[in-house]
């Protein structure tokens, strides 16, 4: 399914596009492309009460408004982190479902925040100001600054519409944008199907079609205590859209890839994916055996493993794509061509320079620190949470004694407010879960940095990777948030003066590891940055602005229609209906139907149309959009693409890559006829 | 280390070699080459002598006799399977070691075949003779058929000196021979050390260097109950090789691809290696985790999951070797320019045909089915000793109806003797073990094939994999030897009637595994080999024949000396000694020394060398080879090679590519100073 992957991609500025291509800010929708091709009107009001309608899950996701009083349709896969953080041994929402009978039963998520984009403001001009005439890792640095200062300015001076302003790079450098976004943190739980339904087919079905999966929840918006007003919102078209109508996806697409440069892409090929998929096959593994020691294990990772599997799924996607050869020769006649003209243009030269060069260089630098910037920094090497909350209090100290623009970006105060909220926040934490994970990453960061490495010599010269995390596990306090709450607000001295066992563990390593981010960052980042924005610059100048942003879990729209696609010379039909669903159950997960839905069955229509597919050009992000059609009614809810989806990280080929929605009649039939959540159907039907 | 590898690494005839390249057979070591750049002179004696000193392990890797009574030197690794078959929960020898303090407490290894290698027979016009003319489908199968009638002839009428016979074929098809070899069943285990010194470092330092394991053991062969008189052995150097001094490898190496046509390279890199690697990564975490649930579960899956660690290990070097883009940019260039060559020399381009796009064909045929074939036939979908029995029950019992030469190749007359030794032997079987194997084969098999498969639908409609493993292993009696000789004498009558579930397994889904197999032998394998006949014809024709074939587990000898390298800027020593090997000791596993090893600590000379590399050209396989010196002396034993070696798979690089060995001091120190085993000392250094 589409989660958002954290993979820091880095893209270009696209080319012109073809087909239903594009991911397009709503400022630069391409109205009349769509008007012409599916005769629909996207006016300014439509777009406004669209972009006021979608709902940011800061965790990863999308969402929408689907009624007058805060109630938000999303995945149920963008439910499981609440799901899994809500339950107990007692009680399990992840495998049970949940359903509040009433609203005051409506279950609040410790952790999710969700944001409306009100705004949008261009600070192009303003940061290239600041970065006027300096060289590469001091723009770099200077950019930085310049982004938190503009932050800090605009929210400051947005306090009064309680907004919060967050910059955007767009076109990888070409734009810089300051989105204001209204932010809401009492987000609670209003129901959620069983996963053996929300999932079904599991990781077999994912990224597959013909599909069978009911991957939806709803969410309310509080505020002050009471369900939000929310009079922007989608109202319902429950039979849902034809054969070949266009229908509009609006949501936040995590990031693709579609203009890195060659040399960036072989990077990928060669090193990043091919040790994102061993490592984490193994962890895969482990998960899973972990998962037969119990029901209790099973249920403890089942979300960190769905997403896992998820992971590996799309980056085998991304290994295949990236080992077609015709796509690396497209590539390189487009990079080729591109640096034709600019060479034919002597203006336009001097200000690319040698721009392809100093990308791939930069790129042979990052092969050289890669595996020490990705397990010291990058979050392989330390896989627990409780070391996560070590890294932030100790990070969080440093940083505080510092001003705002000088601090690592990560704790500027525009982004105070989330990384306190989840360090603090009341979740479960499961020691033998932090176990195998913490081991795990432990053997890898060895196996990776070699055992005569200083900073293993340092953590393992007299423990093994199991032994270690087992005494750093067992020893630490940081399981209590108050004991967190008392370092966050201790501050420096607080840490200094800590001997909690993970406390130590990220204070002593983290010397080395700031050291290999600022190689990171000054020989890597730096120079990437630099030459991208050159690169688009020169991509604007011969090609013009009639294009789109490489995605950057920033607002989007994309246009398509509801269309099957051939595979292996066979079409395969658009629409999945609730007959063959039972068909397809063998009693055993993740084939498994629930009691209720084996109950249901003699009530059910059989011919009610279950999942579709469209053209639409949508990623990772994108989970929980709505489909709307051209009379800005919700049609459908994107939870996944087609296997070939996968390669729309470097490319958009029309013919091959869908989108996967369920269909708006089977989330009602499920609310209504199988779980009685009569109200809620009620509600999405306006008839309340 | 270097285990030999399953994989079916299909080779050309090699390039005329440089530096100290090549595995090459005995009937055609390069001797001049040898005298001009070592001054040593390889007579006819000294071959002869050597040859019958290497024994090879029928279960991957070499071996050779070291005194005149029979005792066979080799590594710990190679002797894991037999210490791990004679353990059990009360005797740990894997973990612990083995001592034999007597001859008559040697204890025989249940599945172990040694063979000695004393003819070998040059059968190419017998082979091109009874192929000729046909098409490749035919002529595939007549080969098999030629080869099964000539090994079935030859085992015949060597009756009188106990010779069993081989076929082999070299170069591709350039070459078919006969070899002969004296094969010893009754092999005992004298020797081993503690796993943790033997293997010290683990998976951390496999394949790297310096190194400290000890990586050594003992066995004996008997003959009719008594230790067999060896004369042809190798004598004993202890104080080991100079550096520079020339090293002469004798072992069997068993598979390399070094001349791949390029499309049959890009196949490895974009399907089977990738494929390979995270399977296996998954496999392996599942075995780590599952270790973790105890000391009897550790042990039991300690050899299984140090052969896959070994083997992700050079799978990943096989990947990193693919994606250097100079591999392919050089492989393209030698085969274009062998192409050219053939297409100036009309008679020949006649002879040779299309054989470089009849393979590239052939290839594409093999990714459409590659999935199916591996999952139903190659091994990986169904993960378990169990069913390995049930198929060689079934396969054994259809094949013994029909006339040798037209069943299929493994169950040969040549062949059954290893099969029904494997099949009816007393090894222990681990239902838990079995569980995690094989319930894992099955969600792959599953995700592999997808759940609409057809074998899928018949294997899964109701189960989930881990609910059919439970099933199958709970209840087959396979388990039981005697169960197994009874279905085995028995025949196609007993397995027809037999209604044992992991039987009913095998038997349903022949039908479909025999037809992929079919295919791949019809459409691949057949094409694939009579293209690689003509091409090799076609480097017999261009570059002549002194060269070396691909290896094929079967005898070579390798020339090199004693050689560090440089590695990143700085030089690699050639020797390790002791002392840092108590430094680098951490108490914990992989670098924990036994407490014999601490406790000997002040007794042993800290100055005693201990592993040393090389520059011969070996591979797995050559496993257990005694490293010689130019006067046929023992000067060390090859266990390994640097990470640069993996890349020998494809091509040879004389200043990286290193064989790592153990020093023959550090064993004897070992035998006497710190297990006090004086009398093997005495019987190695001839004193006895």
């Amino acid at each position: 399914m589409f989660r958002s992957l954290a993979a820091a991609c880095m893209a270009l500025l696209a080319t012109a596009a073809v087909a239903d291509e594009g991911m397009w800010t709503f400022d630069n929708v391409p109205q009349a492309t769509i008007q012409q091709k599916y005769n629909a009107k996207l006016d300014p009001p439509w777009l406004n009460k669209v972009q006021r309608s979608i709902t940011r899950f800061e965790s990863g996701c999308t969402g929408s408004f689907v009624s007058p009083d805060g109630l938000v349709l999303t995945n149920h896969h963008c439910a499981m982190q609440c799901l899994a953080e809500i339950s107990s041994e007692s009680a399990n929402y992840v495998d049970d479902g949940f359903k509040a009978t009433t609203r005051s039963a409506e279950k609040k998520c410790p952790t999710q925040i969700l944001s409306v984009l009100v705004e949008m403001e261009n600070v192009t001009a303003k940061v290239a100001a600041a970065t006027a005439g300096m060289q590469d890792a001091q723009a770099n640095q200077a950019r930085k600054q310049e982004l938190s200062k503009l932050e800090a300015a605009c929210t400051k001076s947005s306090e009064k519409n309680r907004l919060a302003c967050e910059s955007v790079t767009l076109y990888q450098g070409g734009q810089y944008f300051l989105y204001k976004y209204r932010r809401y943190d009492d987000v609670r739980l209003a129901f959620a199907p069983h996963h053996a339904i929300a999932a079904f087919g599991g990781d077999p079905d994912n990224f597959n079609f013909p599909r069978w999966s009911l991957d939806f929840s709803l969410f309310r918006v509080y505020e002050n205590g009471k369900p939000l007003r929310s009079p922007n919102h989608l109202t319902w078209r429950p039979e849902g859209p034809q054969v070949g109508e266009a229908t509009f996806v609006a949501g936040h697409p995590g990031s693709t890839s579609r203009l890195l440069t060659v040399e960036q892409l072989r990077f990928q090929r060669d090193t990043s994916v091919p040790s994102y998929l061993i490592r984490n096959s193994e962890l895969r593994g482990r998960l899973i055996q972990w998962s037969k020691t119990g029901d209790e294990p099973a249920r403890i990772a089942s979300d960190y493993l769905q997403s896992v599997e998820n992971a590996l799924k799309v980056y085998r996607g991304f290994q295949t794509a990236l080992l077609d050869d015709s796509l690396f020769a497209r590539k390189t006649s487009q990079e080729r061509e591109l640096r034709e003209r600019v060479k034919g243009d002597q203006k336009l030269a001097g200000a690319v320079g040698n721009a392809w060069n100093d990308a791939a260089a930069a790129q042979e630098r990052y092969r050289q620190i890669y595996d020490r910037y990705l397990y010291l920094e990058g979050g392989a090497g330390f896989n627990s949470k409780l070391f996560s909350y070590a890294r932030t209090l100790v990070r969080g100290a440093a940083e505080g004694t510092k001003p705002n623009e000088q601090r690592l970006r990560e704790y500027a105060d525009s982004n105070l407010p989330k990384v306190s909220s989840s360090l603090l926040a009341t979740t479960p934490l499961y020691p033998n879960f932090e176990q195998v994970t913490l081991s795990f990453s432990l053997d890898k960061l060895r196996e990776a940095l070699g055992p005569d490495d200083s900073i293993v010599g340092k953590l393992l010269s007299k423990e093994s990777p199991d032994s270690l995390a087992n005494k750093l596990i067992t020893e630490t306090k940081l399981g209590d948030p108050a004991v967190r709450k008392a370092l966050w607000e201790g501050g420096a001295a607080a840490i200094a003066s800590s001997n909690d066992p993970m406390i130590a563990l990220a204070r002593d390593i983290d010397g080395e590891a700031r050291a290999v981010r600022k190689i990171y960052e000054d020989e890597v980042q730096a120079p990437v940055a630099s030459a991208q924005e050159r690169i688009a610059k020169a991509r604007f100048a011969v090609y013009g602005t009639n294009t789109y942003p490489d995605a950057t879990f920033t607002l989007r729209l994309s246009y398509g229609a509801v269309e099957g696609w051939t595979e292996k010379g066979q079409q395969v039909e658009p629409f999945t209906r609730l007959s063959r669903l039972f068909e397809r159950a063998t009693g055993k997960d993740p084939f498994r139907l629930p009691q209720g839905w084996l109950d249901a069955r003699d009530r059910l229509d059989m011919n009610t149309p279950f999942c579709f597919v469209t053209t639409n050009d949508i990623v990772g992000g994108n989970s929980g959009s709505p489909l709307v059609d051209a009379q800005g009614r919700l049609v459908g809810l994107a939870f996944d693409g087609n296997i070939h989806s996968i390669a729309g990280s470097f490319w958009y080929d029309g013919t091959m890559n869908r989108t996967v929605a369920v269909h708006p009649a089977i989330i009602l039939t499920a609310l209504k006829d199988v779980y009685g959540a009569n109200d809620l159907a009620k509600e999405l039907l306006g008839k309340r």
